[in-house]
C-alpha cells in the first residue's frame, strides 16, 4: 500500500492534461493506456514484459473473472494482483460491457442482470451491489460503477431510459463501495450521442460523487466525428481535478482526439488483438505482417521503433512465424504494439508539458499518411 | 566465432562423461540436452527466455526450414542463428526422419527422397548432398549426415539393407561436407535393434570419420531395455574422444539410462510439446495443470524448481491460464520444463564430476515414484 488514491495535475496543454494517478499498487503518469487483461493475463504476455512496455497500469474484465475463475477464489488465492504477478495497478470493468456482448439469454431489470455464461451457460446474476463485490474481492486499485452499455444506434427515450437506470445503479454502486486507502471507484457518464443527455447524466454522477469519471458507451460504431463531439460536451461538465476515463477507446489518432479534449484514460483490446492478428502498428501505419511482400526483408518491422522485436528480428522472421502459426507471433507483435501504445502515450505527455500537443497530432498525422516503408 | 570445433573430456565416472563441446557460436558443457526449435523457434519461448532455462544449444529441423521458409531465404537473411535470434550454438538433424514421418509421397531409391511437402504438396527432393548444402546454407555449427530412418519393427534384412544405404549415404554426405572453422559433421549409426548392425554401422561410419558420432532409429517403439541394450553394443564400438549424440531421447530416465552408457548429446520434443498440452515435469513426477484437482492449490509447480513458473505462479493459476486456453500458459509451462531438462542435465554433469552418478540416478527414480505432492 503505497497511502491514498489521488490525482494531481502536473501541467495542461489548452484542455488536455498531464497528471499521475497514485494508487494502492503505484504510480500512472497520465494520459495513459491501459492494457487488457481479460482473463488475469495480457494475452501471450507474461506480466514483467508487460511492464517493460512501458505499461503501468492494466485493466481486466469482471464479466470474465466472476466466471472463470470465479472472485472468491481469486481473493482466496490473495487477490488478483498476486492471482496473475502483476504487483502494479489494476483497473477492473463493472461487467456490464461484456454482460451486454457475450453472455446469454440476458435479463435486465431494475434490480440488475441475469444471464447465462457465454462458456457452458451456467446461471449468474449481476447487480450493482454484486459488481462492486467482485471487484473487491479481486482487489482491483480502481473499480467501475455497474451501468448498463446503451446500444448503438438508440432512439433518444431510450437512450435517456438506459442512462437513467445506469444512474440509479451508480448510486447503488457508490453506496456499496467500502473505500480502502489507495483504491478508488469511478462513475461513469452514458446518454448516447445526445449532447443534453450527456450532461443531465455527467451531473448525475457528479451528484453521487466519485474519485474519477468515465466515458462510456462510445467507440460502438458511432464514428469519430461524433465520438469526439460528445467528448467536447462530456468534459466541460466534468470536475477538472478528476480523473478522466473514456472506455474502450481506441486507435491512435481517436486517443490524440480524446487526449486534446482532456481524457486521462484509455483501454481497448486493439494493440493485444491485433499482434495476435498478424497486425502491427507503427510511425508509418499499420503493417500486416502475414503480407508476403515482407517475406523476404531483413529490416525491422519499425525503424524508430526500440523494443526487443524491432531491434532483435526482422520482417522477414516475423512474416514466417505468422506463416508458420507459431505462438512467437503473437508474443512479439503484442509487445511490439504494447510498446507502440505506451510510447505514443509517453509521446502525448511530453507533448503536452512541453505546450506543443498540435505539434505532435499533426506530426503523427503525417506520418501515418506517408504509409509504411516501401519494399525493398 | 570462437575457433575450432572441439570436444574435451573433463570426467568420467564408469562410462558416463563430463564433457565441453566448442563449437562456431560457443561452448555446451555435456551431457547436454537440445531442446527443438524446428520451424526456427522453440516454440512458445523467446530464445532470451531460453538460455535462461541453462539451454546452451538447440535443435533445428531441416526438413520443416527447407519447405518454409527455405533455405537459400534464411541463408540471405544471414543464417539461422542470425534470422532466429540465437546467438548460441545450433545442431540441425539432417531432414531424414522428418521426410519418413511427415512428407506425403515418398520415394526413396540410391540417389535420395523424392517426396510432397506436408504443408502445400510442392515437390522436394533430398539427397546426402542437399542435405548437407541446406546445413550449410543455415549456418549451423553440428550437421548431421543424411539417413535412412529404419522403421520400426523392422527384420535384419530389412534393417541391415536400411542401414547399409545410410552408410552409403554418409560417404557421400562426408564428401559433400566442406569444413568450415568451429563447425562439424556427425555421422549416425543405425542398425535397428540388432546388435551385429549396429557394430558394423559403427564400424561404417567411423571408417569415412566423423567430428562427432549419433545413434539413430531409436526411440521408434523398442521401448527402454532394448534401447538401453542397444547402447551397450555401441557406445563400446565409438570413439572415446568423440562426442556421441541419442537422436530422439527423451524421457528423464532415458536420458539418465543413456548418461550412464556414456552418451554426451539428446534432444527430444518431449520438454516443449509437453508444456502445450499441460504437462508439467517436476522432481516428484509428472503434473496434469489441466486437472481440477489444481484449481484452488496456491502451490507452486514444482517446490524445488528455481525458475520463474515456479517461483512466481501457483497451481491455481496454470490450470486457469490450461482451461482459459491462454497462450501464457504454454508459455511458463514450456520454460519450466526446459529448466526441469536444463536441471536434470546439469545435476547429472555435477554427479560424475564427483562420481557419484549412481547415486543421483537411483535418488531420481525414487523422488518420482513418491508421485506428485499430495492435494492440499
Amino acid at each position: 500500500m503505497t497511502g491514498d488514491f489521488a490525482f494531481c495535475l502536473l501541467a495542461r496543454d489548452g484542455a488536455a492534461r498531464r497528471g499521475r494517478l497514485t494508487t494502492a499498487h503505484g504510480t500512472v503518469e497520465t494520459p495513459a493506456f491501459m492494457p487488457v487483461g481479460t482473463a488475469g493475463t495480457v494475452k501471450a504476455m507474461r506480466p514483467e514484459d508487460v511492464a517493460a512496455t512501458g505499461t503501468e497500469i492494466i485493466l481486466a474484465n469482471t464479466y470474465h473473472l466472476m466466471l472463470r475463475p470465479g472472485a472468491e477464489r481469486i481473493a482466496a488465492l490473495g487477490g488478483l494482483n498476486r492471482f496473475m504477478n502483476w504487483p502494479r495497478p489494476i483497473l477492473t470493468d463493472s461487467g456490464g460491457f461484456q454482460v451486454m456482448s457475450l453472455a446469454k439469454l440476458r435479463e435486465i431489470d431494475e434490480q440488475g442482470v441475469t444471464f447465462r455464461s457465454h462458456l457452458d451457460g451456467a446461471r449468474f446474476a449481476l447487480t450493482p451491489e454484486r459488481s462492486i463485490e467482485i471487484q473487491h474481492l479481486l482487489g482491483s486499485d480502481i473499480a467501475m460503477a455497474f451501468d448498463e452499455c446503451t446500444p448503438f444506434p438508440a432512439e433518444e427515450d431510450e437512450a435517456r431510459r438506459s442512462m437513467e437506470l445506469s444512474m440509479r445503479w451508480a448510486a447503488r454502486a457508490k453506496s456499496a463501495y467500502r473505500p480502502r486507502p489507495g483504491h478508488a471507484l469511478f462513475g461513469i457518464v452514458q446518454g448516447g450521442i445526445y449532447p443534453a443527455l450527456r450532461r443531465r447524466s455527467a451531473a448525475a454522477v457528479m451528484e453521487i460523487g466519485f474519485d474519477g469519471y468515465a466515458v462510456g458507451g462510445l467507440a460502438v460504431g458511432e464514428g469519430q466525428e461524433r465520438m469526439l463531439a460528445v467528448l467536447d460536451e462530456t468534459m466541460l461538465a466534468l470536475p477538472a481535478d478528476r480523473p478522466r476515463y473514456l472506455m474502450g477507446v481506441g486507435k491512435p489518432a481517436d486517443i490524440i482526439g480524446a487526449v486534446r479534449r482532456g481524457v486521462d484514460l484509455f483501454d481497448c483490446v486493439l494493440p493485444t488483438r491485433s499482434g495476435r492478428t498478424a497486425q502491427a502498428f507503427t510511425r508509418r501505419g499499420m503493417v500486416n505482417l502475414r503480407n508476403a511482400r515482407h517475406s523476404a526483408d531483413p529490416r525491422p518491422l519499425d525503424p524508430d521503433c526500440a523494443c526487443g522485436t524491432c531491434r532483435q528480428y526482422s520482417r522477414a522472421y516475423l512474416h514466417h512465424l505468422v506463416r508458420a502459426r507459431e505462438i512467437l507471433a503473437p508474443m512479439l507483435l503484442t509487445a511490439h504494439n504494447l510498446r507502440y501504445y505506451a510510447d505514443l502515450m509517453a509521446d502525448l505527455r511530453g507533448a503536452i508539458e512541453r505546450g506543443r500537443l498540435e505539434d505532435l497530432g499533426a506530426g503523427i498525422a503525417a506520418r501515418q499518411e506517408e504509409g509504411d516503408i516501401p519494399p525493398l
